[in-house]
């Protein structure tokens, strides 16, 4: 069967019907697909009889100074790829289609979405699980597939499913990585050769602090370290560097030694100067 | 077959599995049931294979000087009642069930929940939304009634269901009436034998205004006459009373001649001083 190619929602709902009681596998992306995608792709495609996968650049999640129009639609290039994975459909929606001139209804989640990247992204993670949950209703999958490299954003989805009871799995899949270590992002297209040198510092970093976070340095301090290593390696801004709870998100203390569990390190900083700025995002776990 | 207790979320989910792909109708409710609760159940009789009716006293659809604790929840008379109407199933959440301790997700909607009794109510309706949401999510219903004595509640659902793409119809049922014309409500209980007397006031002033708008009388001018006449008739105060656009509850002018089209009357009003007080609700179609 050929892939499957859904421009607007009746197409959608069309092939949803042929599919019917089938398990289904969704992978939501943006598009400008890397392996960091297509290893989401494939546990589906092991796990499912249909996979299925979403490409939607979402205007509502990126602020009025974000990377909206610049964020890379490289249309032809994405569909080879899942057509090489042996992807049944992919749906591709226009902004419209989605959001039609009376919409007016949006998911707001609490103190999930609200720290993190959230306090610098103020309304991202809403819009996030708004645009999530509009493809979970559209779509109706069995499970759904999310990277671990965007983790506060699993988190809030998962968080999303759980509060309103939706019958689905989530399912996190751990970061794909660079020879040099540095997480794969649809955003490393934006670095200047130089830009995708310094990059693979926060990578460097994360190891070294979990490792002095083992050792039994506070996580104030050996955060502070980590911080002071990115500037240092030529990171213009640190949005944040934080040792939190796995699952919850919640703060640990920071000056006191760290009780056994299970934690993630968690980053975000910029490189270059606005309005060429790029902002990253890492995260690794620690468990004590 | 006897009709199914479902008093939490894994019962509900094991009935919800024997019921598998029947077709389902749904009838959220805050119990005290009446006959306009009943008048949904029927039609959903008639159409569905299978009727379940949720009963929860959601708190955060009350504000806090609102009536939640005093709120009526006979359920062996609401239970006996439904018995009688041939319903499959009962879903009786308790609050900590669909609100465990880290529960933090909403929806919230826009212009549509933010005027009429959205005004007097902040975010009521985005709770009603909320729960509204969930029930479906658990129930996965084929279509869920609505009586139209709430409109407004009506249309946010409907708001709701349009903007998050969710697989199921909404049927709006037209109000129950006492022999006098009074809408049937649960909070009609509430009411003193004298203000159930005047009670009566709201729908015969509604019939007058609405005759009013059939004469070209000029809409701010015949809602005031109704507020005037609401007021002389024993109501405390009149939370509002207003001709909007049926389906999208817009304003229409209020000194123009109105066009041909769809409107509804709507109108909240209170009978009695607080803490006592009782705010009634009310609406007439009006096709002109």
């Amino acid at each position: 069967m050929a892939m499957a190619l859904l421009r607007d929602l009746e197409s959608l709902r069309a092939w949803r019907e042929t599919v019917g009681g089938d398990d289904l596998g969704l992978i939501p992306t943006m598009g400008a697909l890397h392996e960091g995608h297509l290893n989401l792709v494939r546990p589906a495609r092991r796990t499912h009889q249909q996979v299925i996968v979403s490409i939607f650049v979402n205007p509502r999640q990126f602020g009025p100074h974000e990377d909206y129009d610049r964020y890379p639609r490289p249309e032809a290039q994405d569909l080879a790829l899942l057509e090489k994975e042996g992807v049944d459909a992919v749906f591709l929606p226009s902004v419209a289609a989605m959001y039609p001139p009376d919409y007016q209804t949006s998911v707001v989640v609490g103190a999930i979405a609200n720290q993190l990247c959230g306090h610098f992204r103020p309304g991202h993670f809403d819009a996030v699980a708004t645009v999530v949950l509009k493809l979970f209703t559209l779509t109706q999958p069995t499970a759904a597939y999310f990277g671990e490299k965007d983790y506060q954003q699993l988190h809030v989805v998962r968080q999303m499913v759980q509060d309103f009871n939706l019958p689905l799995r989530v399912v996190g899949v751990p970061t794909v990585r660079e020879d040099d270590g540095l997480a794969q992002s649809s955003r490393n297209l934006y670095l200047t050769p130089a830009q995708r040198q310094q990059a693979a510092a926060i990578p460097q970093t994360l190891q070294s602090v979990a490792a002095q976070l083992q050792a039994g340095i506070p996580p104030a301090i050996a955060c502070q370290q980590g911080v002071d290593r990115l500037l240092a390696a030529g990171y213009a801004s640190v949005d944040y560097l934080e040792l939190r709870d796995a699952n919850s998100l919640a703060a640990v203390a920071p000056t006191e030694k760290l009780a056994s569990g299970q934690y993630r390190l968690l980053t975000a900083a910029r490189l270059g100067a606005p309005p060429q700025q790029t902002r990253l995002i890492d995260n690794l776990p620690l468990s004590l």
